[in-house]
C-alpha cells in the first residue's frame, strides 16, 4: 500500500487571556516569540466571545490567564478559550494560572461547604485542559485535585533570595501570621540560613463561649528583624495586624513577603501604613499603578514561567528548576 | 440477619442564587413552601462563598439561578452551589436556569470559535447537576448538549395568549426580525390563528465585496398589525431597527414580544422610542426599575416554573403542560 | 542511562466501510494513495465482522463511511471498525461521515423523543473516535454534540458555483421549502449575488383544531427562476410539492439544489416528474444507476474531502478552505 | 422551613422493541401487566423513530429487545429507545436482551479484530442503560464487559429438565460439537445425572500446512443416546455435521439442545434432515413459522425472564432462581 | 395501562472486611443489627476472594475496612468487596475507612512523586463507591480528592474530652511535634480552654549544606503539662523524641494523644519507654494485645461511626454531630 | 507570528517494580538499554513509596511488574508507579504484566461474586495506563475488560517448540486437566502436529446430592506420552493428581507444560514427586531457588517481551510475532 508519510515537528504557541497581558508579553519575550493573536470581547450582557486569529491545529498551546477581580469573569474567559482551542484541534493545552483561583476553598471547613478549588480543577479538565502550571498553591494538596500533570512552581526562592540580601546584617526571625502557615515559614527559615521561627496564636476558649479571643506571639522576636510571610495578601488585614503585634512585642523591624498580591481594597493603604519596612511580592497578579506604594517591591515571575514552559515543551525537567522539588 | 429498614419519603427544596431572588420567591409561594436558607457572599477579590443553612442530605434540590449581567459571576455562583449540594449529599440536583447562559454560542459559526453553550452544559454536569430545566432555548438543539434529562419549557403560549387579546380586532402578521427566527415565527402564527408571516431580509452580495447591505421586508405587512417576535432582546438594536423598517413599509402598528428581557444598555431607551405600541416580555431575567418604560408589559414565568418543578418532583408529566410538547 | 530514541514520522491511512467504496476510492486517488485493505463481511444472522489487512499501529486513520439505507447497518459497521482500529493501536481515528446519520433527530420536538443525533455522536466517542469530519449538517449545532473537534465542511459553495453559471441570465429568487431552511436560503442568496428570498408557509390555525392547513408562498417569485434549496432530499415529497406550488404561483422556472441525495423511494420518480429544470446534488451518499434521471446533475464532494483530510493530517487549516468558515 | 414531602412508591413498566413482541407480551402476561405503549417506525432511509406514548418519569423501565436478523437494526432501535427513556427521566433502565448481540466476538482471536461484544456493552452504557439482563452468554466473561450489574439467566435448567424426561430410559452421553463447549457440556452432564462426556475434535497439523483437517469423536458414544449441546444454532452446519459424525461412529440416537435458535438459512432444512431425533430450543429469538419443522420443540423463556424482572424490581434475589448461581 | 407499583422501604446493611472485625461488630451492636455474612479468603498466591452470603440488591451498604499492615492487602480486599456489591446491585455503597490509606502521600513533595491519596480516592470511585466516611484525615484537603460526598468525622473531641479530665489541675500547653501540625494543635488548644501552644522546630540551613540539623522548642512549656498531639503514630520515633526534648526543656509532664494508632515496630516499646505519662489513642486501627502497654488508653471510635452511619442512612445531618463542623 | 518549533524524536524507557527485577533486567539487555532508576520502598505500615530518579516527561514508558505473592502489594506498587508516571508527564504508559493478576476471577460464577479481573483492568486505567501487554491470559476475553489496546502475547509457541523436540519419537496425546482447558489443549495438539486430545472429566450427579465425585479420562492415552497442559500452576494439586490418573490409566509418560509458574506451597514438592518426566514453564513469574527441582525446565519469556515492546515503540506489528495472531 502506498502510505502517506510526513516527518513531524512540534510547534508551541503562547496565548493569553485579557486579565494580565503584560505578564504574557514578558514571558513571550523571554522565549523570543510572540503571543498568539486572539480576539476576545464581551457582549453587552457580559457573555464573552473569543477566537484565535490563527490556526492552532496540532500545536502545543500554553494558555496564560491571571485571576484578579473580577475573578469569575477571567475564569470563564479561560474556560471558553480552552474550549475553543480543543475544538480547533490543538494538540495539547496547558493552562497557565500563576494564581490558582479559589485556592483557599480547598476543603470542607464546615458541613455543606463547597470545595471550589477542586471544582476549578474539574472545570479546567471538562473544558479540555491537558495539564496545569501554577505558582505557590495555597496548599500543595491542590495538585491532587487535577487528574493529570500539574507543574507546581515556587516563588519562595525568588523572594527569599531577594530578601536575604536585604537582611544580611540583621538577626532574623521568620514569622507566620497564623498557625496555618508555620510549615511554609519553616521552608523560609531554612532558606534564610536556619533562622528561628515564630507565629501568631489566636487564642480561643471553646469551653467558655463568650470569652474574647486574644493574639499572642509564640517564639522569639524581641529586637529582631521579622520576615512576615504569607502565600497571598488579600485585603491585608491579618498581615497588617501582625506587623503591629510584632512591633508591640518588641520586634526591631518587619519585612512582609508574599507571592500573590491580590491587594483588594484597602490592602495598599493598610500595608503602606502598617509600619513594615518593605513589602515584597511577585507579579503573578497584575498590580495596577494605584495600588502601588512606596515600600512595595515587585519581583517578576516571568522568567520562572518562561523557563518552565520551555522545559515542558521540550520534554525537559521542571524539577531541576527547583533543586529536585516541583 | 437483623436488617435496619425505614420507610421512605421524599423531600423537595428550592434554593436560589443571588441573581434573581424575586423569581425564586414567587415560585416558592406558588408551591406553598419557603426557600432553602443559603449563605452566599463575595470575598474581596471576587471569589464567591456559599453554604446551605440546613441539611440537604437525601433531598431533591431545585437550584434556581437567573443570568443577567454580570453573567459569569452568576454562573460561577451556580456551579459552586451545585458542588456544595453534591458534597452535602443531595439526592438529585436540578439546575433551573430560566435563561440558559451562552445560548447564542451554540455552534462554530467560524473556525476556532468555542461552542460555549455546550461548555455550559458540561460545566453543569461536572459540578454535579443531574438535570436541567430552562425556558425557550435559543435553539432547541441545546437540549442535546446535556447528557441527561432537560425540561424545556415554553414561554410562547404565555406571551401569545396575552397578545391574542390585545390584537383581537386587528389584521395580524407575525414578523421575524431576521431569517434565523422564521421557524419560531411560524409557531407564533399558528398560535395566533393561522395568520401570515413575514421577515426582514438583510441582503448581501458575496460576489461583490464592497456592495452595501440593505434590508427589505419579505411578506405582506402593509396596513397590518405586526407582532415582531424574538427569543431575547439584548441591546434592542436589531428589533428597534425592525420596527422602523416595518413602519416605513406601511405597517399599521407593531407589538414586540420576546421571552428573555436581557435589556443591556441602551435597550430600554431604544425600545421606548422605537415606535412600538407595546413590548411584552417575561421575567426569566430580573428587570430593574430603571429599565422599565411605559410600553413595557412583564408577564411572570413563575407559575409555569412552579408547575414544572412540581411535576418533576412527583414524577408527573411536564409534557402535558404544553399539549404534548416539552 | 542509555535511552532508546527514534526519530518520528507520521503516517496517514484512509479506510472505508462498504457503504460507498467509490467515494473512498476517489478521495484516495485525489491524495495519491490507496485505501487500507480491510476485510468486512456479514455473518448469516447479520452480525458484521471487520479486520484490517495491515497494521495501523501508530497511524493517523481516516475512516470513511457513508450512510444510505440500510443506515443502521452501515453505522454499526463503522462503530465496529472504529473499535478494531482503537484496539489495534491507531494513533488517532477521524470518522469521516459525509452525511451525518440521524441528523434530523437533533432535538426533542415533543416530550419523550430521543435526540438520536447526540446519541450518534456519543456512540462514535465510545467506540473510540477522536474527531469527526462531515458535510452540511442538518443544523450546525450538531457540532456541539461531539466532545472534540468536528470539521464541518460545506457543500453549498460547490453547488452554488455550479448553479450560478446555469442561471447567469435569469432573475433569480432563492426559495426555502419551509420555514426551517430560510437561514440557509439566505446564505445561498448572498452567494448568488444578493438575490431575493422566498419560502413556503404551511399555515395552521391552532385555535381552530379542524381547520385545514394550506400552503402559500411568502416572497416574490413571479416570473423568476427559483432556486429551491434544501440540505437533503429524502422521498422528495415536500420538495416536489414546492415545485408545483412555485409554478402555480407564477415562477418561470425551478432548479432544485441539495447536498445529500438520500433518494428514498419514490424520490427519483417524483423529482423527474416534478417539473424542475434541473436537480443538482453531491455524492455524499451513493446514487445507484436506477435512481438517476435525466435532469439530475451529481457533483463530486471528493476533492473537498480530500483537501480537508490533507489539512487535518498536516495540521494545516481547514478554515481556509471556506474563507474563514468551518 | 416548610418542606414539601411526599411518600414514595415505585412503578415498573415493561417496554418492547419491534423484534420479538410476542415474547414481551408473554412476559407482561406472566406479570399481570401490559406493555408500555410505544411508537416506533422507520423513516424511508432506514432511520428509526421511537417515542413512548406515556410518561416514564421516575419509573423503573425494563426494555426488552430480541436480536434476530436484521440484528444491527434492532440494536440501534434499542439504543434509541434507551436514549429516549433517559431523556424522558426514567429512574432506572434495565436492558433485557435475551440473546446478547455480537456475543461471539468476545475476544481478539487475531490481531486487529474488534471486540464487538465489549463494544455493545459500552454502547448500552452510553445510551443510558443502568443494567443488563440476558440469557446464556456465549462466554460468561461478557458479564465483565459491562460496568454495572448484569443478571445472567440460565436456559440450561429449562432445557435439561425437559430432556431428562425424554431420555429417561437411555444410556446418555453429552456431546460438545467442538472443544470450546466442553465446559458447558460438563454442566449438562452433571444436570443429567453424572453421565459421560464426549466432544468432536477437529484435527489440524500446524507443522504441515497442507495437511487436511479431519474430525473425530473423543469419548464414548457407541450405542448411546447423544445429547448434542450448544449455546446457539446459527446456520446449523457444525451441529448437523456433528450428528452425522456421531451416527457414523455408532451413536444410537441424537438429540440437539441449544438456547438460542438463530436459525439463519439453511438451518431449518439442515436440522430437519440431520437425522437428529429432536431439536430443543427456547424462544429467546423469534422463530417464524417457516423455520419450524417436525422435530423442533420450542420451550418458552418468558417465565424465567418474568420472574427475574420481578426480583430485580422488588430487590429480591435473582440468584435464588438458579440455586445460588446467576 | 396496568402498572405494577410497590411502596418503598429502604434497608441498610453493614459489611466488614477482615482487617478489624471487632470494630465492625461494635458498630453493629451500637446500631442494634448484625453484620452482613460475607465470605472472604485468600488463594494460595495471595489473590483474595469475597462473596456476600445474602442478597444486597437495592440495599444501602456501609462497607467498613480498617487499614493496618499489610495495608495493600486490606485495600485490595475492600476494592474487590465494592466491586462485588456493585455487581450485586447494591443501591448505594458507602466506604467506611476510619484510617484513610496513603493519607500522608497527599501531594507531590518533590517532582515525579505519586499522589497516592488521590489515587486511593479514584480507586474507590472506580470500584463503585458512592461515598466515603473517614476519621481525622491527615489533611482535610483529601476530601477534595473524591468526586462525591465525604463524611469527615473527628476524633479530637473524643480525645480532648477525655484528656481534659486528666489534666484538670495542670497548667497545660498543647505541643505539635513539627511545623505541619500546628494548625491542628490550635484546635486542641481551643478545645482545652484556650491554653498556650508550642511546637518543635527542626532547624536546617539550606545555605550551608553540611550544617547539622537541630531541634528546639518554640513556645512556653517550662514546668507545664504538655499535651503532645498528632493525627497518627506510626513507628513512634518522632513523637518519642519529642517527649525527650520537652522533658529536657523543663516540661513537667507529657501526655501523648493521637487518633490513629498505626504502631509499627518498635512503636509500642518506644512509647512505653518514652517517659510520657499516658498515651491516648482510638481504635480506628486494630491494636493487638502484644502492642498494648501500661500507659496506653484506647478510646472506642465505634459510637461516633455508628451515629454517623445512622444519620447518613436516614438522611439526617452528620454536621450536627460536631457542632456545625464535618 | 514567530512560532517556536522543534523537531521531534521519541524516547523509550523501561521501568520495573520490585517483584521480578531479573526479568526486567533481561528485557533491557535484549533491547540494549538500561532500566530507569526508580526508588521504591515500604513504609513501616506497609504503604509503598516510589519515585523515578530521572525525568520521564514526554517519554514512552514501559512499566514491568510481575505478580507473585504478595500479589496485592505488587499490584498496588504498580498502580502507584503508574500514577507517578502520569503526574510526571510521561507521554504514554504501557503496563507490562506478564501474569495478569486476578485473571481467574473473570466472571460471576455465582451471584454476588466480584469480577476482579475487570476491576484490575479498570484500576490500571484509573491510575493512568494507556495500554496493557500481557502473556497467556486465563481467558482471552479479559482483553475486552480494558478499554484500550491490549497486546496479548503467547507462551505456547515457546513451550511447544521446546517440547516438540523432547517428544519427537513418542506417540503423543495432549491432555487438559479439566473441561475448561480443552480449547487450549486443541491449540497445543495442532502445534504438535495434529496429535490426539484427551481430558479429565470430574463427574458429578446434581440429581443425587450425596453421590461422590469421580474422575475419568476421556480420550485415548494408553501407552502414549501425555503432554499435560495448563496456563498456570498454583499449588499443583489438580495437575499432580492428573499425572497420577493418567499413569493409572496406562499413560507411558507425562510431561507437564504451563506458562505461569505460580508455585504456591506445596507445588514444588508435589510436582517433583508427581511422577512427571519433566515440568516446563516460563519465567513470567519469578521462581526462587527453593522452588526449583530436578525435573523443572524454565524457558525465558524475555525475548518475546523485548520484541513486542520494540514493535509497540516503533509502531511495528506485534501480530507478526505470532503468525497473524495477537
Amino acid at each position: 500500500m502506498d502510505e502517506i508519510k510526513v516527518s513531524t515537528e512540534k510547534t508551541m504557541v503562547i496565548a493569553s487571556g485579557r486579565a494580565h497581558p503584560g505578564l504574557a508579553q514578558e514571558i513571550a519575550e523571554e522565549l523570543g516569540t510572540e503571543l498568539l493573536p486572539l480576539s476576545a470581547y464581551d457582549f453587552a450582557n457580559g457573555e464573552i466571545y473569543v477566537r484565535s486569529g490563527e490556526s492552532v491545529r496540532g500545536k502545543d498551546v500554553f494558555l496564560l490567564q491571571s485571576h484578579p477581580a473580577p475573578l469569575n469573569n477571567w475564569l470563564m474567559e479561560q474556560l471558553i478559550m480552552i474550549d475553543s482551542m480543543k475544538r480547533a484541534s490543538a494538540k495539547r493545552i496547558t493552562v497557565v494560572s500563576p494564581f490558582y483561583p479559589y485556592s483557599r476553598q480547598d476543603k470542607k471547613g464546615r458541613g455543606r461547604e463547597p470545595i471550589s478549588a477542586r471544582l476549578v480543577a474539574d472545570l479546567y479538565k471538562t473544558a479540555g485542559a491537558d495539564r496545569i502550571m501554577t505558582v505557590d498553591l495555597h496548599t500543595a494538596q491542590i495538585q491532587g485535585f487535577f487528574d493529570g500533570p500539574v507543574d507546581h512552581l515556587f516563588g519562595i526562592p525568588l523572594l527569599a533570595d531577594y530578601i536575604r540580601d536585604q537582611v544580611a546584617d540583621d538577626d532574623v526571625t521568620v514569622v507566620s501570621p497564623d498557625t496555618g502557615r508555620v510549615r511554609v515559614a519553616e521552608q523560609w527559615a531554612d532558606r534564610l540560613g536556619g533562622v528561628p521561627l515564630a507565629f501568631v496564636h489566636k487564642t480561643r476558649d471553646l469551653t467558655q463561649p463568650n470569652k474574647a479571643e486574644s493574639k499572642r506571639i509564640v517564639g522569639d522576636i524581641e529586637g529582631r528583624t521579622c520576615v512576615l510571610i504569607d502565600d497571598m495578601i488579600d485585603t491585608g488585614g491579618t498581615i497588617s495586624g501582625a506587623v503591629q503585634i510584632l512591633k508591640d512585642a518588641g520586634a526591631k523591624d518587619v519585612i512582609i513577603a508574599a507571592t500573590h498580591a491580590i491587594f483588594s481594597e484597602p490592602a495598599a493603604e493598610r500595608l503602606a501604613n502598617s509600619g513594615a519596612r518593605e513589602v515584597v511580592v511577585t507579579n503573578t497578579l497584575p498590580i495596577p499603578e494605584e495600588k502601588r506604594f512606596e515600600q512595595l517591591t515587585v519581583l517578576s515571575i516571568a522568567p520562572i514561567l518562561a523557563r518552565a514552559i520551555k522545559e515542558v515543551f521540550t520534554d525537559g525537567s521542571v524539577t531541576t528548576l527547583f533543586d529536585g522539588k516541583a
